[in-house]
């Protein structure tokens, strides 16, 4: 049967190819066996058909009895159109194959009963079977697309995308949170950002650089919206006049990914997530930290904590600014100095604020940006406010000693931006593989 | 100053603007001060642009005379036609102001001197600066570029981009070179390769995944070709026949990128690394590690181990097939089971040899690739053959037992790709910030 030399056929191709023969493969999604007549519905990748047998030779249909669910299958057959089967195709099968055999019963459901809940834990242990759901699939072709408009977006105008190292001598930001590694005859430390060698790369006159990589936060917290190992998007660029140049590139690019989103999966994410995307109108509102906690006050949410914003705030502001002007995002500006890394700039006629921002999409932060201090002796001088020993981080400030443009950047969490655009409760489910205190495995 | 509202000119745009007043801002390269003539060399990413001061403001006399090398500057004034300047323009001062001071004297020179040679631990110790070179910047727009048309690629044919978690609770292939973390309070291990991951988005039924990440390896070695951590591009697809498609991938996504990286940077190739890029004919060669080892025998080279090339061994192949078959490129295939993990797949009239195959190119080895074996029993065996204990790769073990379709899959290594694309004698050169056993700064 291997022999056959027959091209493989994409199932969503099938209709392209009534009255053929043709060979199609993949897992063996229901079984419906009425003796004679024998239906299997089989699921590619790119969809799913029902395939018929009837009148085969006693091997094949032996075959067929004996089949499991899920089961890797290769069928021989003539598409039909078949106005009872879904879709209005079928394949009536002359030969079939099985590539690989299934286990019975299996641990989780692929295709859920009618209100069937599965215990989320147990769909983590066995995540590639929770993945061939179709829309589970699916996030990853959008989060394939996603990152694909972020790259082409930012290439296209002339940034340079570098790969920095995720093993470092010292702590990138604060120095909580960080895992601690074994290296050689010392310790080294996992990346919480790139935030340190972004910044190198515009002493070194790249100009605009980005980013796509792994980082590594020892954060013990369970929420919905953390992880200890996340993908990070992060950019950086050189001679801007202030954080709102940065603010600027970054609706222009949000805009344009969910632009290329919408055109090419609008109608899948309707159909799965129920979510109706909307193109972002240009600029996105923007409120100063102060005037969001003026808000609130009034809005009567209590407020946790000065200078930043408690989850229960961030879903207010971003209600409010809905609700005021029909938007989904909303860029919060000027946060205090305390509140911020001793790297972001000040205000020149403020120097308690910072010439930084954070985007909220619908209620959730998915990104922090700043205008950064460039000057060596200023930054020396915020690291030492903020009670910081130099000696740890003079590697990183010795990039601002030899000239160095001023520059800004941001951080873009892609999973949270997943969320949003497909109405998912949590950053495990826009995740691969999710990682957490509890959970290393698979 | 900083209020002009001009926007600012990259320097390779400059001779579009003859006779325009325009703003420009790059590093000061060099300062050749006549007196009353004082001549600026300014670089940005795209260029160097030679600048002229003459009957200026004190002010700006005095702020030239105070210049130090490689400061920030920006400057307005007006694009000329001059024979006598490098490229045939230069800019006539109106304004100039300093956005970064550089500190004297620098640590490393940025322009060498005729011959000058630096000591290479002080370019890692500088990284930035060494990077601020225009050959070392070319050698991050050409990454960029093979990134792109290597996603380009197989995002045309329809791959999904994955990001799998580096933190592991189990080595992911051998046990050796592994780098050990603590993770609250337990350990983990940094992934050493995609590997496992990779797979599992088989058995996902994602049937074509690609990823780009960091790969580490504990290796102790002080190689050109070794790093502690570098950057890995894998793939891996579904419903293949045998390795001899995953080969043939390949080769189509090679010439793909190089026909690319010719057509914009060729002549700086050329220009900086004197090398002249060829498009490699498809098919390309293919020979056995069998036929290999018995042409080296004739040549008479030394071999080290059996099953697997030395460094030497590696040249003189890719010596032997360039003067026979006038290619850059050869496929070494067949590797014996001994030399190979144990979840390549065996060759179906000889269990001794693999499904697999290396790509050299030029006497490196760039790929590592085979067919896997996706059948769970023989796939126990094999793990067992080698010694290996079952129970820290059961996860793995469990993605094949719910079905899992025919796949394979390879590895690439876009440095080692750097190197050989642009003539580079050390991978370090083709990293951005190199890390191995006794570096982990900047």
């Amino acid at each position: 049967m291997k022999n056959e030399k027959t091209e493989r056929t994409p199932i969503n191709q099938i209709e392209n190819h009534i009255g053929e023969e043709i060979k199609i493969s993949g897992f063996v999604q229901t079984i419906r066996n009425q003796g004679k007549i024998k239906f299997l519905i089989i699921r590619d990748v790119s969809g799913t058909i029902q395939t018929v047998a009837s009148d085969l030779p006693k091997e094949e249909t032996d075959l067929i009895d004996s089949l499991s669910m899920e089961s890797v299958v290769e069928i021989i057959g003539t598409a039909k159109k078949e106005a009872q089967a879904p879709g209005g195709v079928e394949i009536s099968i002359r030969k079939i194959s099985v590539l690989s055999e299934a286990e019975t019963p299996l641990p989780i459901p692929v295709v859920n009963k009618a209100g069937e809940e599965v215990d989320p834990q147990k769909r983590l242990d066995w995540r590639w079977l929770d993945l061939r759901k179709p829309s589970n699939t699916l996030i990853f072709k959008v989060w394939t697309l996603m990152e694909q408009s972020f790259r082409e977006y930012l290439i296209a105008n002339n940034f340079i995308e570098i790969h920095s190292p995720k093993l470092m001598s010292s702590p990138s930001e604060t120095g909580a949170e960080l895992f601690e590694v074994k290296y050689f005859d010392r310790k080294a430390y996992l990346a919480q950002s790139p935030q340190f060698y972004k910044q190198m790369a515009m002493a070194s006159g790249f100009e605009k650089v980005f980013e796509v990589g792994p980082v590594f936060r020892a954060d013990p917290s369970f929420t919905s919206r953390h992880a200890t190992e996340f993908t990070g998007y992060d950019l950086e660029f050189s001679y801007i006049e202030s954080h709102q140049d940065v603010m600027n590139l970054e609706q222009n690019l949000i805009r344009y990914i969910i632009e290329k989103i919408k055109e090419k999966y609008g109608e899948d994410i309707k159909k799965y997530f129920n979510r109706e995307l909307t193109i972002p109108e240009i600029p996105f509102p923007q409120i100063t930290m102060e005037e969001a906690k003026e808000i609130l006050k009034k809005l009567k949410v209590p407020s946790e904590k000065e200078g930043d914003f408690s989850p229960e705030e961030e879903r207010a502001v971003s209600d409010y600014i809905k609700k005021e002007e029909n938007h989904e995002f909303v860029f919060v500006t000027e946060y205090p100095a305390d509140a911020r890394p001793f790297y972001h700039m000040r205000l020149d006629d403020n120097p308690k604020l910072t010439k930084s921002f954070d985007l909220l999409w619908d209620g959730l932060e998915i990104t922090t940006g700043a205008q950064r201090e460039h000057r060596y002796d200023i930054l020396v001088k915020q690291a030492k406010e903020k009670g910081m020993s130099l000696e740890p981080i003079q590697f990183y400030l010795n990039f601002f000693r030899y000239g160095c443009p001023p520059h800004g950047g941001l951080g873009v969490g892609p999973a949270r931006m997943m969320m949003k655009m497909l109405n998912l409760a949590n950053i495990r489910e826009a995740t691969y593989l999710y990682r957490g205190v509890k959970r290393l495995e698979p």
